[in-house]
């Protein structure tokens, strides 16, 4: 690279402070700023840093470090904040459209900064704009330009208060009226009642809202989805017919007001039936190209995966986040040492190691793996959008389907461990709010249950893996699928004869030695779950009991251990791939061994169990290698956070600023909270009111 | 039981609600009343519901579900509260020495209604108080009349800002003034502030502070323990010299005020050394009967076993409360079904069980252990009240030191866990912060960490077992201790020789089954943890980087499984005791094998490696026992939680509520909550404020 070049960069990214951290920076394998060059690319990277100075510069965006806002006031700053997002055009659709990643870079600076705002944005825009948007009604378009300059406020209402995995189970009516073409919504009572919508409880004026179609004659035709207005945007004062209200108070993303509604009776016009799944004529007949129900509904839910694929990102960002500051707090903090006067960063401890750089491999696999299926989905939301309608398309959605079905428990999974163990490395300073891992730890929690609970998402992936073997068995159909994630089980029955033959450290340092093992696990998986799901549904007699009772141990590891495979794969072939510059390839590399052996370590049973290793050498090597790559890593940490952690006024952290002032930053934040030396306003209940010795000198 | 009896029985415990619930009450295998009346024993049940009645009969203790409580507030309502408390005599010294388990129970109803509040209450009277106890000086036992009727509030003051686990490193200073007789207590800088220290925020008078006690003659002595006065009774203002303030926000026990102080050159009398370890005479010389600076340490800090065995109850404590909101949940829950007409309760899917029953075996399983633990440490302060010094003495003292310092990571550990697990097994609803989780989790958090993280403590029991072992290797010594946790390594070479010979579920259905994997384990992890050290120690020459690399898959997992052997062993024991009625044997024994597989199955890589076990039916067969024993159970989970669940006032979760009205509870919370229905205070800032239309149509 040329001097211009250089020059770029430094505007980019200007030199890290010195300090505490220095020593560690200084002994890394490569460089910072190449890395972070080469992993976001200059064109998304401009974008990330030019939303973190944007925030940085405008007063509104203040961190709050300290003071203690109620709820109302967390909302109306998270409007505020939204609305100037808004202002200051990052979501601008031509240059999103431009450079799909850019989308993706948006909400995860945004939720680095805070996810009660990326998800306040995000549901108006992405989530309720595109509802109207697939409605594909011209009528609607018009719409868009209010919800992009907020002249509405959008939500989308699926849930109810008594329904949520179960969709099809959702009560609230529409039945259609001719005499006035009106369709009147109806919450049958409060257990219907939608619930848990975001944007709903304080600022939606209008709600994507879910509901059993009825015809005239009697007849339901299932969910479809209607746009109602519930508030007067001039006085956000409900509509006649809408009770909504505020949930309330969350475990996290208090900024963001979900809501709840119900509708007594309240008429809609015709054309505000959005679904693009199915038309009512003005009088009253109903048309659908789908032949029953089921199937209908199946597309009127297809666009799912884009939800989920874009929690896959908020799970990383949060994992990067707790990672971040976890590592740099290791490498300043000190405690004991070879003797009583000389005391040693704690990253230096093989235990801190252990704990924190799996999870940092573990941020830059997902990452990786995150950013190539949001491209899978850009390619299959471009095949839609040319109304491709070939085979592979269709394949492609059922494909990219379950790989965001099953990604999403894993990464919010691993997001949720990770921080816990990076606030649990933290000591007593991570569980001081000021220091983030409380509102980490609340804010990714829900990833693990909307768009889907992990538990029960992770069945769609396991059907799909059964399906194709099924296909397989009773067709003979070869495993293949569009992204190629399965077929490499065209060679299953091999698969399963192999055995890991290593017995030293240096057999599992290589990134291909878990996938071998993976790929096994997967296969072996596959066929104890099939053959558990074959002998249930012989002995039980029905599908039902049959598919509940293989989850646990068989369907349920399945699924995980295929996406774990996957991300394991892509980052694998990635680092392995011509691309990389010379100077990166080892680090990348060693990244990449240590998340497909940690991750893998966690199936140690099920490799024993199924016989693919055996005896205590082949397992003991396998915790040495992982062990050696996290010595090997503890002097990139630093620099490896350097890359992934955003600038210290998106990060938030005292803790985990970059200069490395551990303490200096600390205490600086703790003497800026409100009132920290003031006495108590209520002291004089501690003086005057004192136990009336009497009755207490008795217990003495 | 006679009819007097039977009439007793319905005052402690008035009929559960009829509905939704009911149908799953019937079909327990037992009767809830006669196991809580077991299991707790009348007198302590007695004194609990006492508890649970007088809280809620005092507006004091209303609940403030859905207020959104500024931080200030909260302070000031839980020292009301812990006011209250005291007045209500529930700390009544002699009826707590009459019946020690009314202090764990004391302590976990407290625990139950609000963490902030038990811990408010036991840091002021069982550390603050105790320490002064200890001190066995007269002079102050004046000021014990004074921490009872709150004329002082007290708090400990040992971890600083740079400090926690190294507390031999603490900075504060204590040079002594023969001059005056006074010792001047100094902070050199921030990093030595005391810091995280409970009540002292806004709360204390006065406070019991760690210190490095110097001489006139230059010469430190060590870490000494001193009664400081950090405000005035009568103002809550600072005495001069002490900079005093809150640290803030914290994830959790928000009512609890933690905070810091500095001192600038403090003087204080000398009789306010309170340490018993060593004094000062008025002339200046120090007299200790301790040899060495470290031995003499240790003795002053050796009562930390306490702590840590209070805070495995709390986490017992949360467990409890996590899992009876899971369950009521999932037994009134209904989602999907057989047909599209037809749906069941959560809890009947197996995947649904296998999440939740497990912890509900722990928590039994770890109450009894937490509770023997609690009569194991009466017995040791027993002793040392009537100044026993005999070896036996000594020895239990280091067994339960051992006990409590693995006892405490699996507690918090297995709750943190649990918590997060019935968090997501109560989907979205979970995530409401009225039904609680969000407190459970954030306020269990730190028992991960205080009175040692648990990874540091973990070291302590893992070198107990390696002291065993070295001196049974170098002098012969008997494996045996006072309370027999370890005898059984006496039989180490034998055991290693073991092998589990059954290859059926019916081989694991037996609480000794998992006993005897488990003792396997703690001899094979043993054995590699102490070759593994010594090896280190060759290679590297040096005990600290030894040890330090034997951590990770050695002395760690060893402490976790001799730990989790002795919950295992102590709960199988007991419940195969003839004291247990014939009519709850069944249900007890299944909870006590379900926990020992369960707990076991987390090792089963190891038991593989090890070759304990090896082929794959035999780890398929344990999986199927513990499913077996998920399915038995599941109808009995309601009836075990409403044995351990407090009353629906005191669990004050909607959702947990003991009548299963799901809906009906959770819908009448919501609307009581703040401004539920009312548009936002902000509501003009949605409609003056628009964005320009102009420079947004572009973006079109």
């Amino acid at each position: 690279m040329g001097s211009t070049s250089e020059e770029r960069n430094s505007v980019l990214w200007p030199d890290l402070p010195k300090g505490p951290l220095s020593a560690y920076r200084e002994r890394a394998s490569f460089s910072s700023k190449e890395l972070l060059l080469f992993w976001d690319g200059e064109d998304v990277l401009h974008f990330k840093k030019t939303i973190f100075k944007t925030l940085e510069n405008d007063p509104v965006f203040a961190r709050s470090n300290g003071t203690d806002l109620p709820l109302e006031k967390q909302r109306e700053l998270n409007f505020l904040r939204c609305r100037q997002v808004f202002k200051y055009g990052f979501f601008r659709v031509e240059d999103l459209l431009q450079s799909p990643l850019k989308i993706p870079a948006l909400i995860s600076c945004l939720g680095m900064y805070d996810w009660s705002l990326a998800n306040k944005c995000v549901l108006h825009i992405f989530v309720f704009g595109a509802a109207i948007l697939n409605s594909k009604s011209e009528k609607h378009f018009k719409n868009l330009e209010k919800v992009y300059n907020m002249e509405i406020f959008g939500c989308f209402a699926l849930t109810e208060l008594s329904h949520g995995s179960n969709t099809k189970a959702m009560r609230t009516t529409a039945h259609y009226d001719p005499a006035t073409q009106e369709f009147i919504l109806h919450s049958p009572d409060f257990e219907a009642a939608k619930f848990w919508v975001g944007n709903l409880g304080k600022t939606a004026t209008h709600a994507v809202v879910f509901a059993q179609l009825y015809m005239p004659d009697g007849q339901c035709h299932g969910l479809h989805s209607f746009l109602v207005q519930i508030r007067d945007p001039k006085t956000l004062l409900p509509m006649p017919g809408v009770m909504v209200g505020d949930i309330g108070k969350k475990l996290g993303q208090n900024g963001l007001d979900n809501g709840f509604a119900m509708f007594h009776k309240v008429r809609i016009p015709r054309h505000n039936l959005l679904d693009p799944t199915g038309n009512v004529t003005s009088k009253g007949t109903y048309n659908t190209p789908f032949k029953d129900v089921r199937q209908r509904f199946g597309a009127s839910l297809g666009s799912l995966s884009s939800g989920r694929i874009t929690i896959i990102g908020m799970c990383v960002t949060n994992l990067k986040l707790a990672v971040s500051i976890a590592v740099r707090f290791s490498a300043t903090r000190c405690q004991f040492g070879p003797t009583d006067e000389e005391e040693i960063p704690v990253l230096e401890y093989p235990l801190q190691q252990w704990r924190l750089i799996p999870y940092l491999a573990a941020a830059y696999a997902l990452d990786h793996f995150s950013k190539t299926l949001f491209l899978n989905l850009v390619e299959l939301q471009n095949g839609s959008l040319k109304k491709e309608h070939s085979a592979r398309q269709a394949e492609l959605g059922r494909e990219i389907h379950a790989l965001a079905s099953a990604g999403k428990p894993v990464a919010s999974w691993t997001a949720q461990r990770g921080i816990q163990e990076c606030r649990e490395a933290c000591g007593g300073h991570g569980y001081l709010a000021i220091n983030r891992f409380g509102d980490l730890r609340n804010d990714n929690d829900p990833n693990c249950t909307y768009e889907g609970d992990n538990n029960v998402l992770l069945q769609q992936t396991s059907n799909y893996l059964l399906s194709l073997l099924e296909h397989q068995l009773q067709e003979g159909a070869p495993f293949t699928s569009p992204l190629k994630t399965v077929d490499f089980l065209e060679a299953y029955p091999e698969i399963l004869g192999q055995k890991f033959k290593g017995s030293s450290k240096a057999d599992w340092l290589d990134s291909a030695v878990p996938l071998a093992a993976y790929r096994w696990l997967v296969c072996y998986l596959l066929q104890e779950s099939y053959q558990k799901f074959s002998q249930e549904k012989k002995s039980r007699g029905n599908d039902f009991e049959a598919r509940n009772n293989s989850q646990v141990y068989y369907c349920r590891p399945l699924a995980l251990v295929f996406l774990e495979l996957i991300v394991a794969q892509r980052f694998h072939v990635y680092t392995h791939s011509s691309d990389v510059p010379l100077s990166l390839r080892n680090v990348l590399r060693k990244l990449s061994t240590l998340y497909g052996l940690w991750s893998l370590s966690q199936h140690m049973a099920l490799l024993y169990q199924g016989g693919y290793i055996s005896g205590d050498q082949a397992g003991r090597a396998m915790e040495d290698a992982i062990l050696t790559l996290c010595v090997q890593l503890k002097d990139d940490a630093v620099a490896l956070v350097d890359v992934i952690a955003p600038s210290d006024f998106v990060l938030g952290s005292p803790i985990g600023r970059a200069d490395g002032e551990l303490y200096k930053n600390l205490w600086a934040a703790v003497l800026q909270q409100d009132g920290v030396l003031e006495r108590a306003a209520w002291w004089p209940e501690f003086t005057a009111n004192k136990l009336a010795a009497r009755g207490l000198k008795s217990q003495l």
